[in-house]
């Protein structure tokens, strides 16, 4: 094990929720260290809290424990939940938050969380972050067998994939992020650069359906009533304040604008449809 | 010793202050940890920093050091301290700051850091948070005795209660913190869970009052024109965007939305008045 | 090697950026531990940050490895590199972000980063921060040495030093930061406290000229129509919300409001003028 644990919540920075789950953490493994992907999520965003896990976990070391709060049923007959996949263990409770993470993984252990031993002593009915989900997490970078922690569980809940259906000559995908930057995030990836004159789009969450080749000079994309003609390879390729397509960091089709802010141009909201005509 | 520092002020995250306070901490002590509770208490607030940190404290582990720096007098004469009590090391300007800590702890230990040996060389008139607090807490984690730090103090300042008043029947408080979520937290705590059908109030800043026992089903909450029947036990008792009262994580009264606003809802701040009504 | 990387970026905490860069960090080097100066600057703003790391640098130990990343031109031509500084190691995008950093430091080895052998396998066109600056910044904290990094650079970008000019009786300068208080933050600097009648100015970015003496009960300022009579030595020495100027903690002249907000009170903005009449 690495004893890291891995933050993602809707908690904010600005209240004592994440400081006191790291308290109780560091109670129970001294030598526990921690990285927070972000408190930011959208106040009880399950889907947002997925696919940002989605585009992070595999970027850290294998045996990392990711503690994943966004609770909106707290308190109620929700379970919560271990997960361990891909060399890596989740805790979160089962409300699709885990379940984009397990695409395209075949082999899996989930475990309902109903051992109250690895758990604080006073449960409140409103704080499973410090009560049931940090204690978890900590015995687990701690070395404690997932398979003490709860019974096996066959499923656990699941989230309908984001939109993206592919046409003959069009791609229809929505925004699913918009960023610090405000760059516009898409459905429509995962997108691998083969050459400056060609890229092939191998849908996300569709494994059965086949890859399509798009010519980035070729493309257009519409949103918002804006037409963008190519998908570039640099924010620098445009001039300052021009609106510009590329792929982003986690191979999703972007729309940005040059040094300021897209979102805020295009008037773009998450949910909002993106057109790709990938045959003009 | 633990090693750890746990951090709360209002510095936020903004600046560099937060970061050089860290940087001047592990010069002194290449191994200690930290841990933020928050850096976004509102600017000069001493007594919601009070609050953050009675409700938080206990939730570390033993010996861990809190480095509390609200402090609009710097610069002037009031006194740089460290505190011992209940196991735990606090550092921070006496003005309060660590007085609701101190609720209930019968022996302790303070201070007076007039020993300069253990601060930094040059002292600035407006960050006493990285001249003197970060050092001294450094020292204390790294092990150095409380007493080389200065000389013993009988007192330290205190701020008054939050308001709580109990009459035949009712209870009379204010709101002492909104969170990221707008769930409203008020002074009427501290509030056990007995059994369904049955709370009891131990008032937190009078341990002389005898604890009052309230029947969650026939409690009346009034808060800013609305009222509230009954005191439900979690967010989804309630239908979404629905108004719930319950017990929060720190055993305080609480009015919350499912899955809203509660304090935009109600259009309710800081310092407002709660009434709750206990034989109705 | 203190194992300790330091970031500075303007990725903000809302996305996974700086969360993925720990990630990326932290899988090469399991034991490196991590201070944040702060995420917010203003998006793409490499002065900003260049006054940041200025004003920050030199409370950390010496080997500490800054990795600082505000980065406009990230998938162009721009170079990235690795820079030995005064005990310290710095990586950041070729900018200009790193110049201030280097005032008045004599001898300097720089690098461009041309190895990729220390990259990740795969390197987007938007986020060098994860692909580029967060592994090399974990093999120099592990390490590494410098020279293997990449070839030898005679000379870094530069920046425009902030504005500050000295004439007899006036001294003209500009706003170059606000923080979280208010507090406005110009670059009249850096200035010496002698004794309570006796300041010393010498300008940060002029090493030939020579320092100023100011009598600070005689002292004028002058910001966006607002007249300031006296230098002061604390916020608490003016009634609370009154206007006063100080020495700030890094050794700035700065303009405040006790216990108030002296930007909004004043309505001033980043690259305002400044002037400091000095023989009132």
């Amino acid at each position: 094990m690495t004893g890291q644990v891995v933050l993602l919540t809707d908690f904010g920075l600005e209240d004592l929720y994440v400081g006191v789950m790291k308290g109780v953490m560091r109670r129970i493994m001294p030598t526990v260290t921690f990285v927070d992907i972000t408190h930011s999520i959208s106040p009880q965003s399950v889907r947002e809290a997925a696919l940002t896990l989605m585009n992070t976990y595999h970027y850290f070391a294998e045996d990392t424990v990711f503690l994943v709060v966004v609770d909106p049923g707290v308190g109620t007959q929700r379970r919560p939940i271990a997960l361990k996949a891909g060399g890596y263990y989740f805790v979160a409770p089962d409300n699709g938050v885990l379940s984009y993470v397990m695409r395209g993984i075949d082999t899996y252990e989930a475990y309902e969380l109903n051992k109250s031993d690895y758990w604080l002593d006073d449960i409140s009915n409103t704080f499973h972050g410090r009560d049931i989900f940090a204690p978890i997490s900590a015995h687990l970078a701690n070395n404690t067998s997932i398979a003490l922690l709860g019974d096996p569980l066959a499923q656990i809940a699941q989230l309908p994939p984001p939109d993206l259906s592919i046409e003959k000559d069009k791609i229809n995908g929505e925004v699913i992020h918009i960023d610090r930057f405000g760059n516009i995030v898409t459905s429509i990836g995962q997108i691998e650069i083969i050459s400056p004159e060609r890229l092939t789009l191998s849908p996300l969450f569709d494994s059965n359906s086949e890859s399509v080749p798009i010519v980035p000079s070729k493309a257009i994309i519409k949103i918002h009533g804006k037409t963008i003609h190519t998908i570039n390879r640099a924010y620098d390729e445009v001039q300052r304040g021009q609106t510009v397509a590329l792929i982003g960091s986690s191979n999703f089709l972007e729309i940005s604008v040059n040094q300021g802010n897209a979102a805020k141009r295009l008037d773009v909201a998450i949910g909002d449809r993106v057109e790709l005509l990938i045959h003009a």
